[in-house]
């Protein structure tokens, strides 16, 4: 069984995602889907970190653009090597893939695909209660790295659907974590994952 | 606690709050609320049905709307009054509340608030299978019925939100009940209320 677990910045999903998968004692595949694809492709993981959360168009650093023929078509190259590379991840056994457009690239394994999503003030919150302590960041400054890591993950997104990023209809399940503790939801989530997983 | 089922037609949303009432022990609300509305207003049941399933100032059968003075200001206190019953419901203890913008109308009370949907294909299945045997109805007529009752709920519930009917920000868990059999997934559902509810 594959569950996919996309998420809003601040929502709270990684940690949903992870600890769904110790739950369920799946897999848990997150930044290792990154790093594999830089090495198949020789390239530095930030690039392709960047391409994933950003989608292949859009401003990347000159520094490393100019190593770069082209830098959309290189980005549609880390796509695919990804789509690959989640294909691998997801065939080795029952895993939770967090991110990287998995439902859309996966949806032909028919995983139980989750979006994790909150409101504005609940995803202040949780980024401000995990910042490092020596990190001076505004709420405003919060809500607009926000907006833009969102909105990256809707143009990564765009490459592999047609429906939009966080439109429920390509979800099975969109959990609102407003004002909640992550922890606390994840049992029933596991049970819905089984009774979805077993034929429901 | 108060639980909201929200649900496009043909989605089993119906089917899955009274399972839901059933597997906590909940009392579960749904027609009662339209005939006690009524009731207080000596009207008629299908009139005030009509209400809150397309708006107040949608159209209404000539013969019924040429006995009020004005369909609209009668329609804005049917929701009114709805509203109120709605609420005594909710206070009488633990239940479900399925439809009329329970979600909107008792938000003060923070309801666990859940919204059904699926995919096309499954709804229209799922109505040819409830139909009466002696019902004749295509997939096309359920289609276009489907989609009128839609847009009614999405107008009454226009009238106590700013929040478009069916935005999953309008909702704690958003359920996808494509392909599935609802009571398969009742138990963890309840599982899940019963988390969120304990103050996760």
């Amino acid at each position: 069984m594959v569950i996919t677990v996309s998420r809003e910045f601040g929502s709270g999903g990684r940690e949903l995602a992870r600890r769904l998968a110790d739950e369920l004692g799946y897999s848990y595949f997150d930044n290792e889907l990154i790093q594999k694809t830089a090495q198949e492709r020789g390239l530095d993981e930030s690039f392709v970190h960047h391409v994933a959360e950003r989608g292949t168009t859009s401003f990347y650093s000159t520094t490393i653009a100019s190593r770069l023929s082209s830098g959309t078509m290189h980005g549609a190259l880390v796509a695919g090597t990804l789509s690959r590379v989640l294909e691998e991840a997801a065939c080795e056994g029952d895993c939770v893939i967090v991110g990287r457009a998995a439902d859309a690239i996966l949806s032909h394994l028919r995983p139980l695909r989750i979006f994790v999503y909150a409101d504005k003030q609940s995803k202040v919150e949780r980024c401000l209660s995990r910042r490092k302590e020596d990190e001076a960041i505004s709420a405003k400054e919060i809500e607009k790295r926000m907006k833009a890591i969102d909105k990256g993950r809707e143009d990564f997104h765009a490459l592999f659907s047609d429906r939009k990023w966080g439109d429920k209809a390509c979800y099975d399940l969109c959990v609102n974590t407003s004002a909640k503790r992550i922890g606390a939801l994840v049992p029933a989530l596991a049970a819905y994952a089984k009774a979805w997983g077993g034929g429901a």
